[in-house]
Parts: structure tokens; C-alpha cells; sequence
């Protein structure tokens, strides 16, 4: 049996051995090749559409495809049938994630934004500095103390929820499920209202689907205080854009940090860019799966064994 | 008796009561006035140079003068004679000053300052993002798995290093004597050409003195890789700032995050504005002293006991 695994990132083979399997490496930007067509196993990462459409219709073989992003919505327009199971890489962008996550906060409330417009025109932002008012009521000028609130609790925020409690924020989740996650106390969505009125941050971490389409609308977006900033890592269309930048305009919301947009590239046309209080980030936080090999092994020699695999999606 | 403190700040005046001691607020923009010249303590915050040495001429009675400064060089400036107790505001700001320096790291790390400069253009920075290597050697690109060397190891570098630790970091500390600080090695300065080639972030926490001038200089850049980010929140005289921009110029360092200069504010004049990879912040770290209660209550109550302050420095 072969495995086949791209080489848009390194990975270290040596952890793949011991299943009797044979490992291949492929260019996930061409079509596979012909003498690795009958693989059993494909590890995805940053293939081109034409490569995943091609090996939809001429790898026979294959039984089980590892994607290693966290939402292989390539893989799942590719066209493979719905006998192949397919596995993300959801765990793989945690720590990256929440990494950028904790920079865009402290860009948004430390303003590191406003200074570079400064440091661009050689001047000194010194309203920004010197002695000032220690968290002030009304703004988020801090992590110390100020109420986060994150919505999508999956591991990216559970990973993420200790390093904003360590800087001082109080933070809480919010999910379709409540209950407390990891020493969090995670609420429903029926407590949108009361959770958002008292928030100084809001973390979105949804990902993409028709349930979570412009959850932030007009309409929610009024239910933050208006020195809130909203960050989101999470997906685009989880935010109505156009309401958005009304309410970045109007100052109905304190600011927002973005990763992810509707459209990406986000269009040079789009007004996000210059929106006042906008920080915008070019779907930079994840991007690098980190420690793949573990979870590739650990589900090859599930899928040998007969086992139920990790991560599995259904392509139905 | 009376104590006297300033109204530049939030002070909980029922957290100082108890102790027999009338608690007056003032202006520390203006000149202490009549009624309260007689005053036997007094609390500096952002006082203004006028305000100090006047009070250095007419506070006959002034014993102790607690400053919520880390570096009280203005109460030093202001002539009080040499019997009077100065303590300091060392502690007040470590966790806004460790905040700030973990913000800076995240900033050159994830490139924030790069992304504004496309998004004042209205561009996408499609280079940072998508999938990206991850942790490439020779590069800068996160905190996890980084080499952070902190020089300066006082109060700040041990509440900033939990947080860098919790990221991934591998941190170091260096200071003029070594050993185990908190859980974390701190080497001496004769080690400084081996720790400097291994390090991926330089933080300087250092006081300025004599002793520290430009202790980062033409020399001491070449000893580190030339992809090392050097992040100052200690003191601006710490940098040769001449040196520093020749680096940056040249490519010798792979980037600078600066919260302090030699000369402060920054003159419209400095090349460092323009460097490239630098990011420069208007001395924002700290200012807000935190909690100031509890050192003030603390000092108040050991000088009415006749004991040792906490924080004294010498005027002499």
C-alpha cells in the first residue's frame, strides 16, 4: 500500500514508517503521477484545485484522504466519492492561531495600528504614551481585566483561553452548547444579548457554514458596548462586512482585527481597509500545520487497525 | 500628620485610612499649595519638573517621598535634600510593561507593522499570508519554539516570562550575576557572544545608568544571526542608536521594536522612524502604575513603625 504525502511542507518520513506502508512524496501543485495513481492513502496540503479534481477522477484506490487544513473545503470540492473518508487537520493550527489571535488583542488594545500611521510620517503618536489612565472605564486599553468573550469553543479557544487569563482578561465562551469547557464557563446563544453588553473583546473562532453566516449583522452589532473591538480568526462569513464597516464608521464598535474576509484576497475596492479603528491581516494565523506527523500516524494505523479515524468528516 | 497624593490618578484614598494620617489630594501640575506645605509625605505621579523643585524649596517637612515611577529621575532632579527617603514605583508596572513587550514580540514576529503598510494602500499582503513554512530556520516567525534572551532580569522579566514560556518560547535571562531566577536560567554577561548567536529575540529590560549606555552597539549587533529581533522597554540610552540603524540598514539584525529612545520624544529627525523592520512605540509600555495602594499603605505603615522602606533609593 502507498501513502502519498505533499511537499509543500516538511515532513519528517521517518515518523511515518513501521506500517508497511510505502511513503511517497508528490507535488501538490501538479497531477500525481502516474506510477503513485493507485495510492491507498493522500495527505493534502495547499494542492491546487486542478491537482485534487484530477486525482478525484483517476486515483481508483483511495481510500483515505488526510487533509491537513482545518477545513478541507478544497478536498471536498474535488469530486472524490463518498466512500473515501477524509480527515481534517483540525489540532494542527491551534497553537498558531492562538498565537495571532493574542497579537491582534494587543494591536487592537496597545494600538500598535495607530503608532505605525505615526512612525510612517516621522512623528511621535504621544497621546499613545507617557502616563495615562489605567484601564479606564469605557475603553480596551488592556487584556488586564477586560472581559473576552469567544465564540466558537473548539480547541483554537481552548488553546487560546490560558494566555488571556495569565495577561488578566476574564474570559468566557460562547457556543451552541453550554456548560464549562477546560474551567471555562461557556454559554449558550441564547445569552447573546446580556454576554455581549458586558464585552470588551469578542474572539470569533466560527467556522464557515450557513448556521454561522453574518451572525455579526446590524443587529448584533449593537448589542456590544461601543468601545468593543471584534476579533475574528475564525471565518469570513461569519460577518456581514458591509454592516460592519457602517458600524466601524458610526463608532458603534471600538475597532476590529480580521484574519479571515468573505472574499479573499479581500478586494482593493473593499472600504474594510480603510475603515477607522481596522486592522486587517491577510489570513496569516494559522496557515503552517504544526506537528502533522502525529496525527497522520496515529490515523494510518487506526484505518490499518479497522479503527474509527480522527477528525472524520463526511463528504455527503 | 498628612500625606499627599496626586490627582494625576485613580488612588482609592479608603485603602490608605487607618493609619492616623491625613490623606490630601493635589495637583501635581501646579505648586503644592499653602495648606498643605506642612505635609510630612508625599506621593509623586507624573508631577510636573516646576511642581517637584518648588516642593524641594518649601516642604520643610517632608520625610518620604514615594514615587510610582520605576525610574524616578525627576523627584532625583528636583533637589530635596539628601535626608529625605525616596522610594520608588518598582512593581507598579510589570504586568503592563511585560503586556506591552509581549504585543512588540507578537508584532515583529507575525509582521503587523508590514500588513498596516499594505493596508493604508488598500493592498492585500499576500506574502504573509496562506499556507506559510512553518518555524523555518533563520527566521523570525513566532514565539513558539523561539530563543527569547531577556537582559535585564528584575520584577518585569519575571512576570513577562510565564507568558512567553506559555507560548512556546525558550527563554533565557541575562544580568550582571547568574543563577536561577524563578525558574529560569539567568547567565552573566561574560556569556554574552554565545548566548547572543543563539538568540531569535533579544528583550532589553535594562535600567539607564552608566553602566548600561549603549550596551547594545556596533559590536555587540554583529554577535547576533541576522534574522534576531532586538525589543527595548527598559531605557532608550541602553542602544547606540547610530549603530542600530546602520544594522537595521544593512540587514546586520533582522529588526528592532522600540518603546524608548535616547531622546524621548523621538525627533522628527531620527532615522529610526524609516529603518527598516522597525517598529517604533511612544514610551506606551508602562504608565499606569497598578495597585499603587498597597505600596503606598505598605511604606506608610513601616515608616510610622520605624522600619526599613520598601523601594528606597538614594538621593545622594
Amino acid at each position: 500500500m502507498k501513502l502519498l504525502y505533499p511537499t509543500s511542507l516538511v515532513i519528517d518520513e521517518k515518523s511515518l514508517e513501521g506500517f508497511g506502508v510505502s511513503l511517497h512524496s508528490y507535488n501538490p501543485k501538479e497531477t500525481i503521477p502516474e506510477n503513485l495513481i493507485d495510492a491507498e492513502f493522500l495527505v493534502t496540503w495547499a494542492n491546487s484545485a486542478q491537482c485534487l479534481k484530477d486525482a478525484a477522477q483517476r486515483m481508483r484506490n483511495v481510500k483515505w484522504i488526510q487533509s491537513l487544513a482545518a477545513g478541507p473545503n478544497d478536498v471536498l470540492a474535488a469530486g472524490f466519492p463518498s466512500s473515501v473518508v477524509v480527515t481534517t487537520g483540525s489540532g494542527l493550527h491551534d497553537h498558531t492561531v492562538a498565537e495571532h489571535a493574542v497579537g491582534l488583542l494587543l494591536n487592537a488594545c496597545r494600538r500598535f495600528f495607530e503608532m505605525r500611521d505615526y512612525q510612517v510620517q516621522s512623528k511621535w503618536p504621544g497621546h499613545l504614551g507617557g502616563p495615562q489612565p489605567d484601564r479606564p472605564k469605557g475603553k480596551f486599553t488592556s487584556l488586564r481585566g477586560a472581559n473576552v468573550l469567544i465564540w466558537g469553543f473548539g480547541n483554537i479557544a481552548k488553546t487560546l483561553t490560558p494566555h488571556l487569563v495569565s495577561l488578566g482578561a476574564n474570559v468566557r465562551g460562547l457556543a451552541r452548547s453550554a456548560g464549562v469547557r477546560n474551567g471555562v464557563e461557556v454559554y449558550g446563544e441564547d445569552e447573546i444579548p446580556e454576554l455581549f453588553s458586558q464585552t470588551d473583546a469578542l474572539v470569533m473562532i466560527l467556522p464557515g457554514s450557513s448556521a454561522t453566516r453574518h451572525v455579526i449583522n446590524e443587529k448584533t452589532l449593537k448589542l456590544l458596548p461601543n468601545h468593543a473591538w471584534i476579533i475574528n480568526v475564525g471565518r469570513g462569513t461569519s460577518i456581514d462586512e458591509d454592516a460592519l464597516v457602517k458600524a466601524l464608521e458610526d463608532g458603534v464598535i471600538g475597532g476590529a482585527a480580521l484574519d479571515v474576509f468573505e472574499k479573499e484576497p479581500l478586494p482593493e475596492s473593499s472600504p474594510l481597509y480603510k475603515a477607522p479603528n481596522c486592522i486587517i491581516s491577510p489570513h496569516a494565523a494559522g496557515g503552517r500545520p504544526q506537528e502533522c506527523e502525529a496525527l497522520i500516524a496515529h490515523n494510518l494505523r487506526r484505518f490499518l487497525a479497522g479503527q474509527e479515524l480522527k477528525n472524520v468528516i463526511s463528504t455527503t
